[in-house]
């Protein structure tokens, strides 16, 4: 028997672009560090009110993201777009029915939350389609392998107290840890927590975690998208 | 002849420890890499006041960075140790003097520049000391290797309109190319100039100049500090 895995917990939502980028990094070196990686969605918008962060929109910024994400989508391999219409519309409409959706998936089909959650970024952020219609979260989730009709029956259950009060919960262990915005990375091992923001402390969690970092694409692992 | 070297400028400002974790870096790959660094001493606070960034002071935000700080520190192997009243003290009184101690520094003994810069970091980003009084400034020079009447001729220097046109142009240039914060790298190559902001796009650094990245603190090359 090997040593026990050490968990890591992912919270994210797939309205935010580095959340995919820290999404896929761990999905590769989960089957390459001796790790269990727990996804946990959760809202983005939430995470920033609870937390009192109000980032201001500012336009230098704005166009700092564009760039950065063009440089990073080579450097990760992960076919990220930015969306035209990102600041104005994009944030604005949100992802509480995707995230919600993905909570259900989550309850009563894990082993799917990882596909299903990759096909929603792929619409919003590689495609630039919509995530916030029943239509595009169930083409979303049929294009992740779901039965047409399993996706309708988990698209039901999005407004229900279960999935509702799992998604609470979830904002608030995210919180519980400190954050203030996503991806969160918490990483658990030898009886100590440490949480660690955004998709640009990988090769630090590696580090702490004693394994190997070879860079956001490792060779070997073939990539799911 | 080998192949022309590209330019890295680094902005950077002494009262920022993400900016010191940059310069250790680049100041250790500027022996590996074929690159040509160009330290560029500015003032934080006027890029976030030009560029119309306020972040806001977030109490989570806070307490992360300092369990950040404490993380990078040892896979940094940069001995960063936050002061104890950074947030209601230490950021408030700034980095005035010692910044434009440094574009003194930079026209008139440019070799000298990376020294000072880090003694002026390891007072307050690790022993905690003040960087505000001329005494402060003197002895961070002096301990750099400058001699006591080369560093008070500095010194006088840093309130004459040589030295606050050339910082003030340094904050201009680093503005010009989309700064709204620091610490930001400039790199140069091909004809063209990629902006990279933060001390954690290195990697994407090493991957854009198609050199090895062998983490932040590559083996073989012998601490500064």
């Amino acid at each position: 028997m090997g040593p026990v895995p050490r968990t890591l917990e992912l919270f994210y939502d797939v309205l935010s672009p580095y959340s995919w980028l820290g999404f896929e990094v761990l999905c590769r070196y989960q089957h390459l560090w001796n790790v269990q990686l727990q996804l946990r969605p959760c809202l983005f918008k939430e995470i920033l009110k609870e937390s009192g962060n109000k980032p201001p929109l500012v336009p230098r910024k704005a166009q700092y993201m564009a760039s950065d994400l063009r440089l990073l989508k080579q450097h990760f391999q992960v076919p990220i777009h930015m969306p035209k219409d990102f600041f104005p519309t994009v944030l604005r409409k949100g992802s509480v029915s995707a995230m919600h959706f993905l909570t259900a998936v989550n309850m009563e089909q894990p082993e799917m939350l990882e596909k299903v959650s990759r096909e929603l970024w792929m619409r919003i952020w590689s495609r630039d389609e919509d995530i916030t219609e029943p239509g595009s979260i169930l083409a979303a989730a049929e294009k992740a392998g779901l039965a047409a009709e399993q996706a309708r029956g988990l698209l039901e259950k999005i407004s229900t107290a279960p999935v509702k009060n799992q998604l609470r919960e979830t904002i608030e262990a995210a919180c519980k840890y400190g954050a203030f915005g996503v991806p969160v990375t918490v990483v658990h091992m030898d009886g100590q927590t440490h949480m660690l923001f955004g998709s640009d402390r990988l090769e630090l969690l590696a580090h702490l975690l004693g394994e190997k970092w070879m860079g956001p694409a490792p060779p070997g692992v073939s990539a799911q998208i």
